[in-house]
């Protein structure tokens, strides 16, 4: 399993609806931001250099599994810790636990692929590139 | 199990990300988009008005799994179907498909409770009021 | 002047703030989808497409300036009336009237122009293409 | 003139638009976001509280006026010097200037109310709360 990465958040105003708690797709705004930051932490490139030189793109989702266990508001500074706990042939597992505190608000856990441009349109899982693998263990 | 109910998505440029793809977290906020759809056709009225009548401040989500398909941009129209296929005590499951034409792009599926306002700050489950479900069936 | 085209939005329980109104961010999402719509209804192609014709990404704001007259909330449809009154060198005026069946909402004036990638990252503005304007004359 | 306040962003990858720049409306999500920071650095109290004790729900545009200097992209790091320039009888100016390092990003002008609900819906304007003035001088 690789090391913890913790990407820190402030809710704001904006952030919450009109029954004054956080709307949840935001969490998922906050969920991918972690996952990037996991892999800028690392060294990893941003897609548009690794687009040149591996013709990855990013790294969609194809699966993502959440326990909401409690609400949020404007004011709270949420901590995500992200890891990555297994690594597959052509996807891994990307999770994240957002805590206010000592507070666990949520649980999400991913299975996420490295892409590249599908010829016609669309994307494409590739096999994890063993550059990118090797900065992230 | 409920009947479904059919909402639709226009994919702007701006849901799309640097990879030219939508990106996830708008799919949750057409998601939770459609889960109100599906209460106002079935006659439930605005979370103020159930608020002051029955304690009802919106239906906060406490799990989601959703499964990413193939991937949209803008330009697309989606359709989702949403249903309430279960109803628990003090909790539903929600569920969704979202397609373009006949192609899958995700499906999902939610649990989400009936939230009254907690005293001191945040939320509560409450049993699923009975004139709601009636509407819903 | 250029005749108007008019977009249609919902207003969704999510797009609405702990005040019960419309989360202002999200008016400049729907301006800048109907931006989008006046050009598609227009018969401009998608940007990936003229990326290739013309060079041209997009057409990002240089200004805009919007006075707001009304809050909305969630049930609301509003419909924005798009044109372009005007147009000059290197930039073009678009303009939004929002409104709520006959009560006016906002009114947006913008300052957009037709945009390239630059050498070494950024973007630039380039000249009016004569094929966009007469499509959208 | 009040004393600025700053605020800063990590712009991220979902902020940016398949041009790879930022997509504007994220701005007017910072700009919403360094008005109630600057709000709640001078010790205004959340707008619950503001709610119970002078009736005010939030500040709500009534006019905003931006200019976009420079693109930016997932990666940079923004600052916004927001400061309160004018107060009116029942409105105030509130202006940003987004930074990135020494560059211009851009520069917002807005005009401000302060709000309570308005029986039977929407929201009207009340006088500038002398004890919120204070603090923001």
């Amino acid at each position: 399993m690789s090391q913890q990465v913790t990407y820190t958040v402030r809710v704001e105003f904006g952030d919450c609806d009109p029954a004054g708690i956080v709307w949840f797709p935001n969490f998922f705004r906050w969920i991918d931001a972690a996952s990037r930051h996991f892999f800028a932490e690392r060294g990893v490139p941003r897609w548009e250099e690794t687009a040149q030189t591996l013709g990855v793109i990013g790294t969609p989702l194809v699966d993502t599994h959440t326990r909401f266990v409690k609400s949020a508001s404007y004011g709270d500074t949420l901590t995500i810790a992200v890891a990555i706990p297994e690594w597959r042939d052509k996807s891994f597992l990307q999770t994240y636990r957002v805590k206010r505190g000592e507070e666990l608000i949520l649980e999400c856990e991913e299975v996420r692929i490295f892409a590249a441009k599908r010829e016609g349109g669309g994307i494409r899982a590739v096999p994890i590139p063993a550059e990118i693998r090797r900065l992230c263990e």
